[in-house]
C-alpha cells in the first residue's frame, strides 16, 4: 500500500516539493468537561478549511489508548451538522481516557508504538487536549518523534474543570462549572432562606477539586446577589478547623436564620487526611462512600443538632452543558481554532493559553507556554484569593471569576430536552496492528 | 379602630350595599418549587387589576405560621418589577413553612385564631398554595370560618415536586424538576459514556420522592435520546431486590459499556423500610431521607466490584428555575390568577386542578376538585406506567411526561448570574397580637 507519507518521501526523492498534505491526531483525555467537544469542533472546523495541508482529523477512540490500539476516528466521515452540534454537546465526543503513559526511559517502546501508528496514518501533528498529565504525554511525544526521525507537531489544548494548569489565566471547562456551582447555591440558598424557619436550617453543596479551591472557589459569586449566600466555603488549601467551623455555621444560622456551605470535596484536616476518606458513619452507622458533605452533616448535626440537606454535584457540574458559560465555550472553541493555525504556522512544543489581556472589560487572547514547563504542575488558588479567615473569597478572586461565567451560549431544545448529539465515530482501517 | 370589616358591618345595619373590597390571604406552604412564585405572581397581578374587589394580597410571612402569628406581608407594596420577578424567581419568596395545623377537634383555638386575624385585616379570601397537607388546612379554614359566622372563600393552589396530588394531572413545580432531572442524568450519560472503558461504569443520581416515583420516572424522559441511559430507574413503588438489580446492573455495563441509574430517596426493601433511612422525622411525622445513592454504591462496590459515581440532587433539583418548563411556569402562573378571577366569581371549597383535554398536541385547562377529597389522599405512579420488569418506564408513562417539560422560560441574567428577586416583604401593621 502507498501511503501518503510514501509519496511525500518519493516526491522529496524525486527532487519535488512534497505534498504536505497529512493528517491531524486529535484526542481528549481525563476527566471531560461540558465545553471540551468545542475544542474539537474547533479543531475540526478549522482544519476543513485548510485542505492544502490536512486530509482529515484522525481522533483517538478513548483518548490516547485509540492511538495505541489504533483505532482511530474518522472526523471528517461526520455530518457537518453533528460536527457543529459538538459546540453544544458535554462529555468527549470520542471517549476519553484516564490513561497516563509511562515516562520514556520506562516505556519506550509505547511511544515508538505511537509513532508507527501516526506514520503509518500520514499524521504529523498531535493534539491532545487535556489537563496536566496530559501536557507531560505530549511533550515526551515530541521529544520521541523527533529523536525515530519523524519530527511531528505537537500542540497541548488545555482542558480542566480544575483550573489547575499553570500558565494560563483559565483551562475551558472551569468557566462552566463554576457558572452551574454559582446558580446552583444560589437556587438552593433561596431554597433553604424560605423555609429555614420551620425546617432546613444547613445546606451543604459538594463540589469537585481534589487539589485546587477554585470550583469551590467559584460558588462564592452567588455571595454577591441579595442571598449572601453561601456564607461558607471549604477549600482544599485550608486545613479544616472543626471547631473554628463550628462556631461560624452557628454564628451562620443566629445572623442570617440559615447557613448554606460550598464544600471542595478535597478539605483535608489537620493531618492531610481528605475528610472524606476518614471513615466517618453516618447516624445509622453506615460508613458514607467518599461524601464530604455527609461528613460535614454528621458533625453540624452532632455538635449543633440542627436539620440539614446537602446535595452532591458529582457529574453534574462538570456536564451541565445547558448553563455553559458563554466565556467558556467561545474560549474552547478558539483554542481549538487556533492550534490549527499554530500548527500550520510551524510552531510546535507547546501548550496553548488563555492569557487575560484586561480585566474591565475583560478581554483575552490566546497564548503560548512550552510543554516541558507545564507538564505535572498544578496552580493551587493564591493565599490572598481566600479571606483572612479561611472561609470565603475575597474581592480579588470575584474579579477573577466574574469574567468567566459571563454570557451564555445554550443548546438547542428537541422535546424538551437538550439536543445532544452522539457521533458515528466511524474508525479508519488500521494499517499497523 | 375602625376595621374595613366593622365599615362593612356598618354599612349593612344603615341598609347600605356594603363596600366588598377585601384582601386576600396567600401562603406558601411545605417544600418550595421552582415555580411556586409564578403562581404568587399571577394571585397578585390579577388581585391588582381588581381593585373593585380587592385591595390588597396580604401573604403569610413563612406560610400559615404567618397567619397565625399575624405577621402578614403588603404585597402591593412592592414594586411592579419585583413583582414580575417572581415569575422567573424559584422558592417561596414570603417564606414557607413545615407547619401542620391540628385537627378541628384538637385545635379549635388556632383556627379561631386564624379567623380572628383574617377577620381583622379584612381578609376574606383564602388562596393556600401547597400539597395534600395544605389542602387539608384550606379545607378546615373553610369549615371553620362558616362555624364562626364569617364565611370565607378558600381555595387551594396545588403545588407539590412530587406530583402526587389528586384530581389534578400534575401538579406545579414537578414538571421543572421533571426537565432538571431528564437533561441531568443526560449530561451525565453522556460523561460517564466517554470515560467509561477505562474509568468509572456505573453512575447513581439520586432524586427526591418519598412516596412516589414520578421525578424518578422523569429521568426516564433521556432514554429517548442517542444515549438510552438511564438504563435502571429505581422507583418507591417497586419493592427493591437487590439480587435482580445487581444482575441488571451488570448487564447494563456489558451491553452498553456502562450503566446510569435514577433512584429514588423513597425505595424501599422488602420489609418495607426505604433504603436510606437517616431515622428523623420532619415537623409533618415524615422520616427524612437522604443517602440512598451511597447505599446503592456500596452494594454495586461489594458484589460487582465495578468503580461508580453518584450524585444527589437534594435542593438543586426543585431550585433549578434557569431550567424549569415553560409548561409548568405558565401554568403555576395561570393558576394563581385563576384562583383571583374564580373568587371573583364566588366559587370556593375547591382546589384547582390542571386537566388534559389534549395529549397530543398538548392542552390543558383549569379545573375544580373538592378540598374535602383532595386533603391527604397520595397519587402514586400507576402499575402501566412502569415497565413490566420493574426498571423503567413505559411508553404511556412517556406520553405522559413528554409535552409537561415542553419549552423553556428562562431568568434574565447580571453578571452571569440568573437575576433572582429578593423582595422586601414589608409587614402591614399587627391589630391583634
Amino acid at each position: 500500500m502507498i501511503t501518503d507519507y510514501a509519496l511525500k518521501i518519493l516526491a522529496l526523492a524525486k527532487g519535488l516539493t512534497p505534498m504536505t498534505k497529512s493528517n491531524i491526531f486529535y484526542a481528549q483525555s481525563g476527566g471531560v468537561t461540558s465545553v471540551i467537544n468545542a475544542t474539537a469542533c474547533g479543531v475540526i472546523q478549522t482544519a476543513k478549511k485548510h485542505p492544502e495541508r490536512f486530509s482529515n482529523v484522525l481522533a483517538g477512540r478513548n483518548g490516547i489508548l485509540g492511538a495505541l490500539n489504533e483505532e482511530l476516528i474518522d472526523t471528517f466521515a461526520e455530518s457537518e451538522e453533528n460536527i457543529q452540534k459538538l459546540y453544544t454537546t458535554p462529555s468527549g465526543a470520542f471517549g476519553s481516557c484516564r490513561y497516563k503513559l509511562k515516562g520514556l526511559e520506562e516505556n519506550r517502546e509505547q511511544y515508538q508504538q505511537l509513532i508507527n501508528v501516526f506514520k503509518a496514518h500520514n499524521i504529523d501533528t498531535f493534539f491532545y487536549n487535556g489537563g496536566g498529565d496530559s501536557q507531560d504525554t505530549s511533550h515526551k511525544v515530541a521529544l520521541m518523534s523527533q529523536e525515530m526521525g519523524y519530527p511531528m507537531t505537537c500542540i497541548g489544548l488545555p482542558k480542566t474543570v480544575d483550573n489547575d494548569l499553570p500558565f494560563t489565566d483559565n483551562s475551558p471547562g472551569f468557566a462552566s462549572v463554576a457558572k452551574y456551582v454559582a446558580t446552583s447555591i444560589l437556587e438552593a440558598s433561596l431554597d433553604v432562606a424560605s423555609m429555614a424557619e420551620s425546617s432546613t436550617k444547613v445546606f451543604i453543596m459538594e463540589v469537585m477539586g481534589r487539589h485546587a479551591g477554585w470550583i469551590a472557589a467559584s460558588g462564592g459569586l452567588a455571595s454577591q446577589t441579595a442571598t449572601k449566600a453561601p456564607h461558607i466555603i471549604l477549600f482544599p488549601e485550608i486545613v479544616f478547623n472543626s471547631e473554628r467551623f463550628l462556631a461560624k455555621v452557628d454564628e451562620c444560622v443566629k445572623t442570617h436564620g440559615f447557613c448554606a456551605i460550598v464544600v471542595s470535596e478535597g478539605v483535608k484536616d489537620e493531618n492531610g487526611q481528605f475528610l472524606a476518606d476518614a471513615g466517618r458513619k453516618d447516624a445509622f452507622g453506615h460508613t458514607q462512600l467518599g461524601g464530604v458533605a455527609s461528613t460535614i452533616a454528621s458533625l453540624i448535626k452532632d455538635k449543633l443538632n440542627l436539620k440539614y440537606h446537602y446535595a452532591i454535584c458529582d457529574y453534574l457540574q462538570r456536564a451541565a452543558r445547558h448553563i455553559a458559560s458563554k466565556t467558556d465555550v467561545e474560549q474552547a472553541y478558539e483554542l481549538g481554532k487556533a492550534a490549527v493555525l499554530k500548527a500550520i504556522e510551524g510552531k510546535t512544543g507547546m501548550m496553548l493559553t488563555i492569557e487575560r489581556t484586561n480585566n474591565n472589560p475583560y478581554q483575552w487572547a490566546i497564548g503560548e507556554a512550552p510543554l516541558e514547563k507545564v507538564a505535572n504542575v498544578e496552580k493551587m488558588m493564591p493565599r490572598d484569593f481566600i479571606s483572612e479567615d479561611g472561609f470565603h473569597i475575597t474581592k480579588a478572586c470575584l474579579e477573577y471569576l466574574s469574567p468567566l461565567i459571563e454570557g451564555d451560549a445554550p443548546p438547542s431544545y428537541v422535546n424538551g430536552l437538550p439536543d445532544y448529539v452522539v457521533l458515528e465515530n466511524k474508525l479508519v482501517k488500521k494499517r499497523c496492528l
